[in-house]
């Protein structure tokens, strides 16, 4: 059985990173998509908890099965290990990406002992070039997010920059 | 008619953005040349204002018409909305260049409703490889930039540095 | 006024091309699309002028108004140079485009003595991976390429892959 | 159940490919190697059911278990219908890699109506950056290929050039 | 005679690092380890005396001769010019790094006024994909680095993580 | 002493090659630049000798010393080792390059058996981008390539296009 994590500071989660879910929920036996964060200092535009309940909604919206969402604190490693997980999904838009992620599958698989791989999918089609640091930028300054996040995510977002 | 407008930082303007400029003043009707920065909260070498100021006097010492500088705050598909223009032009000189451009298009693309297209003209010849962030760099440790940067700039740099 | 010439071979023109064009053709005073093929030696799949024709039936069916469809032979810098073009387009997909972008952006600059610059746009949206190349290759095997070419296109290779 | 297809010309297969076969051995239920050629005109050094055995060959040699290898000519996209495939497999070793899967990552997903996704592995460590077109012509002439293939491909390459 | 300074922080120093330190002290007649530091502001993880103690440590262990190392506080050129080296060499792993050389070589060819040329030795191989920021990001949250730096590093990060 | 070997087919030679033969002659004690050739089968726009010839003129009217010009045909590294060189040189413009160069460095070092380091020089500055086969293909079209080539090159293709 195999057992996949998509880990990810999702701040919020986006479109682009829905898709990633929903292919990645489609191959594998379990999808843990695994949340970082610092409960110590939370440094993101939202906690670690309301990170995970907005990609939780937008989960259950879709109506994907298989899908699992956790918060972790600490290594992707050590995370992969405490869920069971035997391999780590990460989305891939571009070359830069892909230096960092070579980069981190190495040292992942490295540190790990050599046993956690990583798999990469590609983000193609219209949602495959957002950024949550754009979406947090555009929303924070007054400007429209709403085609590329989710519902759930659009209205907190109103919300917290309404007041 | 096709007013574009060039976004950045400019902190300070080099030979590479004037290269820029000079392209996009030949091609567009109108190039409106918008320096982005917070008032309320300089944060770079130069502030804003002086920023501005330099273009304004390196585009007058190349003799380019058509060229008009202002300041923004906030979002760029705002500024475009709010100076007229129905373009963006950004320079390129390097995949890490166009893996942020193709995600800054799409990501203004998308929050401006469809129709603020981004147009990136390639950095080519002896001024392609510069960058505003190794000109601070050198500068202000004493180094030479004097082949870089516009005469008004070098002064610019020399007296502060000079202190 | 600035007239654009967007070369290329077009074989054969794909949905990635007229999204280019529809840019293109909001941005410039008038648009050139120059089809590249040697009619003493047709080695495409379709024929230059077939080309042609499958460019101008596609532009009309989107109701682009402003372009130009020709056909050229030889050096894309004389193509401009006798059609009285003063910047050249290229759709823009990837690192790999852009460092071929970038070496003829450099040739086609100096070898017309410095006044033919490039215009690169970004293909991003739902039509952005798109490749003749592989339009070929997959309607010739009896592929499904109907969500990626314009209609008359998706015609012309039905018929020819039909026999 | 995830059934997934890795499909090239393995024109031979070498340690980089191998490596790609034991992680997604490891991962998806079952995996096809899928290997590319045309029995009406075989192009390769090796022809169709050669190339076969040798992967064949270096799969039981590592002990892998859940792979099968199977000829296919034509589209990919049906290859993976008619052997039950739900997902794709490639390796990723550069930038220039995933530009070219990108493109077929889409063209596949459009031409199969939505399905058929690509999955793509990272190749690092010590096989990652090993390329059959460079075996080839290292072998052909004289070099020595034993670090970067399997026993079963350096034999068959030995006898090849030993003539 | 070619002295060659290989710059960087080096915080720590890891085996990609000792990879580009062994080749290049093959090659050059002289091999200068500049690691730049801040004596008024440390900020890195080790002090910059530390960093190049560890290297020193390293370097004698893998018996690497012609190889000095030595600290340095602001420009690379100040300090090449003032260690008598003739070039540059850096560490070469994707096209994100070669898009920050390319930029890194021209600014420190022009602000030297053309006489320090910037060598890039490919990382390949096992010790191709490491990162000093990855290192210390697993090391300090109590992951294990030692197959990715050499012992001496190992045994500071060790002691360090275990207080 | 290091002799560093500079392969390529430099048909024709162009400055961004004469750019990268002085950078590695004032670096190394000894460069050869290698023309690689089938003497039995040639295949460029020059024979290789031709292509020696003007390789031999060139690096005399720069008055570069320490330069030596040989034909090889097979692989570059029995070439290497028959020249008794202990390095590789190549020329570096961008990402698409390194993909290639990190491919064959490493297999060069491993066919080698682990002796025969690659270095790469960055093209900046103006004769950075400039393409042999673009050079051949403006020349043989009656376009003007001057300014990207040497003096010999030009009198070679402008006899040659004239008839």
């Amino acid at each position: 059985m195999t057992v996949a994590m998509y880990p990810g500071s999702f701040d919020p989660v986006h479109n682009g990173h829905l898709a990633i879910i929903g292919v990645a929920a489609s191959l594998f036996d379990q999808l843990i998509v695994a949340v970082g964060h610092n409960p110590a200092k939370e440094s993101g535009m939202f906690t670690g908890p309301e990170r995970l309940e907005m990609i939780e909604a937008a989960v259950e919206a879709e109506k994907l099965s298989g899908v699992r969402v956790v918060l972790f604190t600490g290594l992707v490693t050590d995370a992969a290990k405490a869920e069971g997980a035997n391999c780590l999904v990460k989305g891939l838009r571009n070359g830069s990406d892909l230096d960092t992620e070579l980069l981190q599958a190495n040292m992942n698989l490295q540190s790990a002992g050599g046993g956690l791989h990583t798999v990469l999918l590609p983000g193609i089609g219209p949602d495959a070039l957002i950024s949550s640091r754009y979406v947090r930028e555009i929303a924070s300054r007054g400007g429209d997010v709403q085609p590329v996040v989710p519902e759930v995510v659009f209205d907190h977002l109103s919300r917290k920059f309404r007041d």
